[in-house]
Formats: C-alpha cells, structure tokens, sequence
C-alpha cells in the first residue's frame, strides 16, 4: 500500500528544491503550494540559466499554460539537465489540444526529453494519446474513450506515470493504476489547481523514485487537504486560502485516516 | 430598463470563454474573476496562438498593464480573429497618459482593429479623447473636462462603448450613456479593480451583443457584489477575498434590488 | 533615534509613485503592498518605456527574481534615468550566488549604476561582498562570515546602504548600521516576504534622502505589521492577508510604541 503520510514527512523532512517553468497566471500559487508542502520552490524560466538552475534543484516542473516558443526551449534545456542528473521531470500538458501551439510544443517536449510524469485533465491527456478530442482553452471537454485506458496507453509507450485530474484522479503507469478519491468539488471553483496539484507532484517525485507512488500520495494529500478545508469555508476564494493553511498544517495521522486510493489495472 | 440579473444569469448558463491578452500583475485575479462570474478564463499571449485561441474563444479583453511592443502585436493579431468572428472586444486603456509607449500603442489597437469597449480611468479616456493630460503611472488624475462627454465623443467617433471608471462609472454610447451608481470605496484600497471589471465586462459582452448594455450590466453587477463585501470587510485584503466569493454567491433576485444605473444623454 | 512613525506619515502624505521592473512570482503583491503602506505602484518593464516612466516616478525597485538579459537592460535604463533624477533605486538580488546568470547581472547592475540600497538575503550579500557562497534557488544557505560585516563592507566600497534580510534585519551604511528586531517567524512560511520588503523600502526612500534612515523605518514598519498579523493569525495564508491588512491600518502610535531598532557600529 502506499504510505502518503510517510512521503509528506520525508517532503517536509528534505526540503527538495522544485524548479519551476511555468505559466504567468499561477506562478505564485505554485511556488506557495510548494512552501506549503513543506518545499523550497524556485522559480527560473531564461535561457541563459535554466539548465544551471535546475542542477542545484531536485525535481522540475513545466507547465505550458502561458507558452512562448522561447519558453519551451528553455524548458527543455532545464529537463535534459534534469535527465541527465536523473532529476524527476513533471510536465502539465496545460490547454493541449486547444491550438495547435500546445499540441505541437508538447510533444516536442515528450519526444526531446524523458517526462517522468505527464498531468493533465481529461482532454489534454486524451489528445497526448492520439484521440480526436478538443480542449475549451484550459478546460476539459467530454472525452468518449476511457480516459484512464488512454493515459495506461501513454505510459506504456513513453515508459513514464500519466496523471489524468477530474472528480477523481488517475495515476497510470504501464503496469498498474491508481485511482485516487480524496479531493473536494471546491477545487474545482477557481482557477490554477490543477497548476498547484503539479507542483505537489514535482515535491514528492523529488523524494520518492517510484513515480507512480509519489504521484498517488501528492493528489491524495493535497485531495485530503482540499477536504479538510471544505469543512471550514464553503465558498472559493475562502475555501483557497484554507487550502493553502491546509497543506501546510496537514499531519501524518490525518492523511493516514483519510487516504482513499484504490489499485485497479 | 437594463436587466443585469438576466445578463448575470446568461452568462453562468452559457459559460462563456474569455481570452485575455493582459498584463503580468493581475492576470490572476483576471481569470479567477470571470470563474467567479460562471466564465471561464483562458489567457494565452504568443503571437503564435493568439488569433486560433480567439477562434475558439467567445470575447477578448486586452489590457496593456505591462504592455511591450510584441505583446501587442499579438493583441491585435487575436482582435483580428475576434472582429472576423463578430467577438466583442475588450480594451482596458491602461496607463495611456503616462508614457509615449502606452499612449501610440493604444491609438494603434484602437485604429487597428474595432474595439466594442474601451474601458479606462478618468484621464487614460480623456487623453484618448485628445484631451491635454496626464496619468501617473496607471492612476487616474484630476480631467478639467467633462469626462463623460469625451467619452461620448470617443464612441461617437469609433462607433463604439466607452467606459470610464471611478467613484461612479459611466458607460457612454453614440446615442446614449448610463451612469453606475454600484461599488464601493474600499474597491479603490487595492491593487487590479480596474483590471478586474474589464474581465467582467468580456463576460457580459460574450453573452450580450448590444454593448452598453453588457457593460452597464456588468458594472452594475460587480459593483453590487463589492457593497455586499463591504458589509463583512472592512479592510483592503479581507474585503478583496471576499469581493470575489460576493461575485460567486451574487443571486439575480439581490442584482434586481440593488442595481442602481442611470440613463443620462 | 530614527522616527519610523513620522515617515509612514510622510509616504501616506505624499503617495510617491514607485516603479518597479520585478518578477512575475510576487509581482501582485509588490504591486498592493506598496497600496497598503499609503503610496502608488506602476509595474512597466518595457525597454521602450522604462526610463520614461521612471522619469515620473518617485523611486525605482528592481528585482532579478525572474530576470531575463532583457529584463536587465531595462532595469540599466530606468535606473539612470533614477540616477539622472536623483531618484533613490533600490536592487534586491534575489537569487544571486545561485547561477552565473544571476550573480553576473547583478554585478552589472551595481556597476553601472548607482543603486542606493542593495537588498537581500545573508547568502544574496556575502556573494555580492566576494565570499564563496552559494543561495539555494532563491534561499539563504548558511554563511560563516559575519553578514554585517561583510554588508558594511559592500556599502562602504559602494556608497550606498546595504540591507540583510534574516530573522532580525540588518541595514549597514559607511559610517553606521542597525539592527531591527520587529518582525515574526511567519514572515518565513510563506513565498515573497523578501520582494515585499524591498518594495517598501523603495516607498520609504521615496520620501527620506538618507537611505539608511529610511530602510530601517520601512523595515520596522513592515515587520510590526507581521507581529500585529500574527496575533490574529497563526497559518501562513491566513497571516499573509492579515499582513497586508495590518500594514494598511497601522497608526503611528503603534508604531512608536513597538519600534526595536538597534544602531551599532
């Protein structure tokens, strides 16, 4: 079974450095969630220094939600450093499938450099598999393939853990899946989480080599804080801001108690 | 009569997607604010997506917050898409007054492309008017001119909505105007209120084609939800959180009796 | 003995305008924080139009937070059009001693200008004094060096005022140096306590010729708005907000009657 709990601790414990290459919109969230957590966030997208910073972090995280060509080749100057120092790479596959810029520059990303971990929500992740989906801006579109088949396809062809966000999460991996059942309505209220649950992925992935572990315990400690939170404030701008207080008080017992994943295959 | 509580209501059935083209300092709050309507934000800046994300998009609100030269082209080349496709067009004039910058570049989108609402404060609209004055940084200062009637002018001229924030907002059309007796001072405590109703007002332009109306609507309903914040906050940040989740939980049967808009020539 | 109360005042007065070229991780909030403390932000960061809009302003706040090459040579631009003006530049080295990039633009940045305080972390200035350090992303590492020493050391050789951010903060000039000791752990739970200081110190120099006066009264004033945020919250998210809204209602009684500035040689 998966030990979320023990996988915070150890966040909190090493305090990994998260380099980030992200969108303009939820940066600051990203680099808060990680503090959050219990992580050191660092921020870095030129050129000039993202592969350097990226050999002093230890996980990097890439986000396209507001991407320029130039950004992306900054992003993968830092993964093949991160490749190279076996650093776990997050990418969140943000708006793929909306234009043909995300479309196209994602898989570029995937075929230059090993990802560790692809997010995404349903039709972005659907897209990445070869479906013909669409995806409204940044928002998932109803996708008729089994989407948790589609990101098992993915995996297995690119020897990596497909995160699919939504009501529940799915991490898959090519020999198993998990699905995960923490988490609130709220978070789907306001903008940026699915920014924030790829950061958290980036935290533990830095602790935890097994990346569909690491993945399984990020969503349902941050789903199990997203809960915690709801009990407190019921509305979203609220409810964020005891999201963030509740990731950061989280205490082992309680993820213990309130972890709900289930294996499937 | 202008019905804001019908426009509101139109707006979460049909959720529309709002592309922004905006600056670095509140791109946040101005996606999560048209989530907070019941839109749904998408911001997307490269020049190599911006006309095929309006495509898919149903408005576009540009704002020159931190404008620099090639995020401008990339307006003008989404706003080209959105006059093709008959979107409306947002234009939040910021700053334009305070640098030669922002006063060309605003005069080119506007002489570039139709803009359906030009939103600004007092002295941003009167120097696009032509008036002889003067911003301070992107803060509005004293206009000796009746700025109502520059705003006239300017839609007269560009066939076009202008509004101009302030204590009381007014929203001038060729033929007629509205003044917006909703908000509250504490909405002038902090930072990205003027960015804030722009976003607003791409919502209720996306859903309503005549233009001084979704703007008068719009205004009216943001300016509601800020004297229901005031009520429970009175300090700039606590009121800020609340001002957004007033705009989630704002019901059409407050909106009927709180809407206070008047039509002047 | 430095009246911090009596300059609160005079910024609250005379609302100078600060321009910031910044980062895009904390760029809101360097922005509302300088609204809270009385005075007015514009974020421009344009090569096309730095230097003009620092022509209005009262001071300049640079911050390599996000820094690209380009972002520096507006940076250069607007700071000797401060220079020219005699407007005070303040320069936080976030991040410096962590890449070549970062320590290298911000050498250039303190030789080609005159930057009148330099702030940053004990890492951040033991790097800028010549020590062989290192920043952990944007984190302080342990220093063995005395950082005020080394701080004195970089004011006297640069004629300018050099502040150390840290439990207690350090402002060092030629001639003399302080320690306040205002401030609460919390400051340290959550991302951009640094950025924000820095930007109130560039509302404080705005309005006091003497740098070091200045800095110390802006640092005071800050980290008394923390002690008062933290008696009414306890998680960081919930004391950020608290933090913003402390600093805005903070009276000058309060502040004479909780100001710990310490001068020593």
């Amino acid at each position: 079974m998966i030990d979320a709990a023990a996988l915070l601790e150890k966040v909190r414990k090493e305090k990994p450095l998260i380099h980030h290459i992200t969108n303009w919109v939820t940066i600051y969230d990203c680099a808060n969630v990680v503090r959050m957590v219990g992580a050191l966030p660092v921020m870095a997208h030129a050129v000039e220094e993202s592969s350097e910073m990226q050999g002093i972090s230890n996980a990097l995280v890439l986000n396209i939600g507001t991407l320029t060509p130039k950004l992306v080749e900054s992003m993968i100057e830092a993964a093949k450093k991160a490749n190279e120092l076996r650093h776990p790479v997050v990418f969140d596959a943000v708006g793929v499938g909306a234009t043909a810029l995300r479309t196209d520059k994602a898989f570029q990303i995937l075929d230059s450099v090993q990802v560790d971990i692809v997010k995404g929500n349903s039709s972005e992740i659907a897209k990445l598999a070869g479906a013909d989906v669409f995806t409204k801006g940044v928002e998932a579109t109803e996708v008729k393939e089994n989407v948790a088949l589609l990101a098992a396809k993915i995996a297995k062809e690119r020897k990596n853990v497909v995160v699919v966000t939504g009501e529940h999460d799915v991490v898959a991996s090519a020999d198993k899946s998990y699905l995960i059942k923490n988490g609130h309505a709220l978070l789907g209220r306001f903008v940026g989480t699915g920014c924030l649950a790829a950061s958290v992925l980036g935290c533990f992935a830095a602790v935890e080599r097994d990346a569909g572990k690491a993945s399984t315990a990020a969503l349902s400690c941050f789903g199990i804080a997203a809960e915690l939170a709801a009990q407190k404030e019921k509305e979203p701008a609220a409810f964020k801001q005891q999201l963030f207080d509740a990731l950061y008080s989280l205490d082992a017992d309680t993820v213990k108690k309130m972890q709900k994943i289930e294996e499937f295959k």
